[in-house]
């Protein structure tokens, strides 16, 4: 069996050590050809000592010599390297899109992490899909659940999406508690061991936004048949209901690196030992509860941006990173999140967002509007 | 679109009557062309008006003349007639063996609701179809969903099948109440309504076992890869776990009808209101517990029979036949259903069953022994 060559981008982050471990359990099947980080230059050169990949890339410039490319365009470079097959884009945040772009124009699969990358630009991301060739697997767990749950039935069988949500640290929080939240508080999520920003995100229920809007990308499902349920064990990762009113659902302990296993094997499966062995008598209760949209208001401010279209989820994105980065440096309460996303809205939404520098012209003008109006 | 013509085995008990409300609101799909009953030539009657189906048998002769073929041959002919793509197999019992027999012969698709079928004969069974050609498509709710699960996946992608059982009404009952259960008591099936046989097998976790036995001739599954689960909401109607850990569960409202118009369909999906619509909030919590198999020994026997093979699970499926007719008539307890089991497969269970006279003998042999034994 020939090797398949990967690419990691984000390599040192929480999705890319993940990735790792997944990788070095199937060292038959695949091959790390590239990796590349942001700047824990020390992880990443452990880590080169293990996978050996013919190229190397730091994003942020350090100063010391290495051997190493380092600048933003490493990302790039990585992503259409010789040999590599599938890209893992685990990079945070609008810096992954145009390493997307160039794997999928390249015809390569591309297993996204980067949920921002179709937030921003849903439509061009599948315009270089269809222009490339290349595949667009989700490493969302809740994505990957609901494209193993469609398998290979028809879109048109699909009559509605429903995310699940684990409702973060702040579910059971009143609406005054909530605006004395710290970021310690914030940081401790009850299910899932994620990197700082989407840990927030999954407190404020921005990420479910962000991943209403990919699904409708990812699987070019409507907004009004996707919904969101909240379901604080994170076990059943998402449903998928079609015509006929039968309803499929995914479940597995919590784990990233079933989705990333998933997202280089697609469609076949590879027998692994890295998941928690289900057990649905020890899982019991599996309960479920509506999204507060109203402590919660990030849900549907990015689900409204969403359905606006143009400009509007780049700059809801970009609006919420600002503020999340803010919150985390201390310098805005947790509930002046959703009220910078709403504000940017406001006065940004409705900005045009068709070519890519329209969209990233967007995305700057809101990161400028939150610096300005919020200080961060 | 041609109409696809279907033949319905068993139209006035519980599965009948539903597979008709399913046929009655897709006409432009289907079209009734045999019907039989076994003994309510009155309800028969009113369906044939409704119907206007080509053949229409009645099992039991009843002395009065009508224009309808009447013996047990009835349900052959009806299987076999002709214009019959589909036929629907829900006759109670042994009965059904023969007509699921001679529509596989004859390259038809059966939709299996007569789960004897493939416990009497399992491999006679499979044999047919691979003979005719013929398709088997499971009716009942769990196997349905095992078969939604897999999809178009292959069966080495197969690690485990968990089948889901409500637990019947005697869940929460110890062993000394149980002794005393009564009729009207082990009626009272929490979550599913149906016919009185299937409701006693419910509630004594036979049921379970015969699906056990049922999957693993369906899916070419190994016993040891099938267990069972207790889920009293009746919302997951089963578990598939596939190689990589990622588990798929089947959900819905508790109905006969989406497992019947999925049987009809499969494997595409049609638009139907049939089904109330799934709502994750109000099903909540959706709890799981190990069975108890100390107080439901009926589980663990029916699946020893069908791990022995030979004639153990016929004797297994006549003799729990037999006793609960008798537990229904009175004569003997709840508790004696399987002691009867017991004792008869530890008389019998050793008996060969490689062709269906032998299978039918131990049959025979298997009521007897109830019979005698325990006055049923």
């Amino acid at each position: 069996m020939t090797l398949k060559g990967v690419a990691l981008l984000g390599s040192t982050g929480s999705i890319g050590t993940s990735a790792l471990r997944v990788l070095s359990r199937h060292r038959d099947r695949f091959q790390v050809v590239a990796l590349t980080a942001n700047s824990n230059s020390e992880l990443l050169a452990e880590q080169v000592e293990e996978f050996h990949p013919r190229y190397v890339g730091l994003v942020e410039r350090d100063g010391s010599a290495t051997k190493w490319k380092s600048g933003p365009e490493c990302l790039i470079e990585a992503a259409t390297s010789e040999g590599a097959d599938i890209v893992i884009n685990a990079v945070v945040g609008a810096a992954g899109l145009d390493a997307t772009l160039a794997a999928l124009d390249a015809g390569k699969r591309v297993a996204l992490a980067n949920k921002e990358t179709l937030v921003i630009a849903g439509e061009l991301v599948q315009g270089a899909r269809k222009r490339g060739g290349g595949e667009l697997i989700p490493v969302d767990s809740e994505h990957s659940a609901i494209l193993q749950c469609i398998g290979a039935r028809p879109g048109s069988d699909i009559k509605r999406i429903i995310l699940t949500a684990s409702g973060g640290p702040f579910r059971d929080w009143g609406a005054t508690r909530l605006e004395s939240a710290t970021v310690e508080d914030a940081l401790r999520h009850p299910t899932w061991r994620m990197g700082k920003k989407v840990t927030i995100d999954s407190a404020t229920l921005a990420n479910k936004a962000l991943e209403v809007i990919e699904a409708h990308f990812l699987f070019g499902i409507p907004y009004d048949r996707i919904e969101v349920v909240v379901h604080p064990q994170s076990v059943v990762h998402s449903f998928v209901e079609f015509v006929d009113g039968s309803v499929l659902a995914q479940l597995s302990a919590p784990t990233m690196e079933l989705p990333i296993l998933y997202a280089l094997t697609y469609p076949e499966r590879l027998d692994d030992s890295g998941v928690t062995r289900f057990d649905p008598v020890a899982m019991s209760p599996m309960t479920f509860e509506a999204a507060d949209r109203d402590r919660f208001p990030a849900l549907a401010l990015g689900i409204d941006a969403g359905r606006k279209g143009g400009a509007a989820p780049a700059v809801f994105n970009a609006s919420n990173e600002c503020a999340v980065a803010g919150f985390l440096a201390g310098k805005i309460k947790f509930t002046d999140i959703p009220r910078a996303i709403s504000s940017t809205l406001d006065e940004l939404g409705g900005l045009a967002g068709k070519t890519k520098i329209e969209l990233l012209s967007a995305d700057s003008a809101a990161r400028r509007h939150v610096q300005e109006r919020f200080g961060c």
